[in-house]
């Protein structure tokens, strides 16, 4: 069986979206500094970009995906994207996690609606066949998998900008929990760490 | 004149004490853990340790204290230390941010209690004499200085624990500060980052 690994961006202070995330500002105003790195450089919402992820930041994304075979969402992040304009873009199936599972998406869009947690872990490492499980966010679903003692791995990209409101990571979390530092890669846009989680 | 550099150590969920800090766990319950790096392995209050910061950490730590000239701290984290048993341990003169600035300590002691940061930085930066000035901590010290847009460097040392409870470094700051990053070096024990504050 694979790992379970979450993986999300955050600011230096902690926080996975700006203030105002949604729809249009899929980051919250000002978000899009937290991912320069996977644009490969400074990036609005309104401007657009012309560049792609290089260098250190994308080995370390390639690297991390490449384990990937199923992956889990929350509702919100999935209605946040638009459900990705119709079509799973990752690699192998997604598991969309809400209590709202009525219309299903059709089979061939990629998504699948599971109401709990542990049906979507069950679910998504059947499906992922011995590869990785993974998390993708919200910080929410993040956090549940973190405190149920379901994830093997943590890995947080930590852009530089200090965003002072959004969305925290760990808004509300009370477990202590015990790390190891698997990898560390630096770039200009991001630290990215690998985090091992002690069971 | 040298640079305003404020250095603390955080959890990953971006505390930095864990539970019930005082004198007697200057980091809280469970901090001993932030500081595996300081010690260069896992001790406790109660346990002791018999290791020394070495590797990466101590390199990273030699280069920057390399710069100081002069430092500042908040009196809770002077009461904390117990006033590091009387003597100021660190490189140049310590200056105290406190509301109680009666009962000044012994010259030969080398701290100096001063009423607010201004004046902190006005006699911090004028004993450094064009070296560099450290800002300790606590959290609220910290803020302040970074809230008033003084300081030219954040520099943090992330240690591998979610710690779930104690001082937060960015509670309730609410501003939005651009960082370019400087220097990452990784450990076992801790990623030290030093940011560029943006202003």
């Amino acid at each position: 069986m694979g790992k379970v690994i979450a993986s999300i961006t955050t600011s230096v202070d902690g926080f996975i979206t700006g203030p105002e995330d949604g729809p249009r500002y899929g980051l919250g105003k000002g978000g899009e500094r937290l991912h320069y790195w996977v644009m490969g450089g400074a990036w609005t919402y309104d401007g657009g970009h012309n560049f792609a992820m290089h260098g250190p930041d994308k080995d370390f994304y390639d690297n991390l995906v490449a384990g990937f075979g199923a992956g889990i969402v929350g509702r919100g992040m999935y209605d946040a994207a638009g459900a990705w304009g119709g079509t799973n873009p990752f690699p192998g199936p997604l598991f969309v996690l809400t209590h709202r599972t009525e219309g299903q998406p059709a089979a061939e869009a990629g998504f699948t609606f599971v109401s709990g947690l542990d049906e979507a872990l069950a679910q998504a490492i059947e499906k992922a066949d011995g590869a990785d499980v993974a998390i993708g966010g919200g910080a929410d679903v993040i956090r549940q998998a973190l405190a149920a003692g379901r994830l093997d791995e943590l890995v947080l990209s930590t852009a530089p900008v200090i965003l002072g409101a959004g969305k925290r990571l760990f808004d509300g979390f009370d477990h202590d929990v015990n790390l190891v530092i698997v990898k560390t890669v630096s770039s200009t846009y991001a630290t990215h760490v690998r985090y091992a989680v002690q069971k």
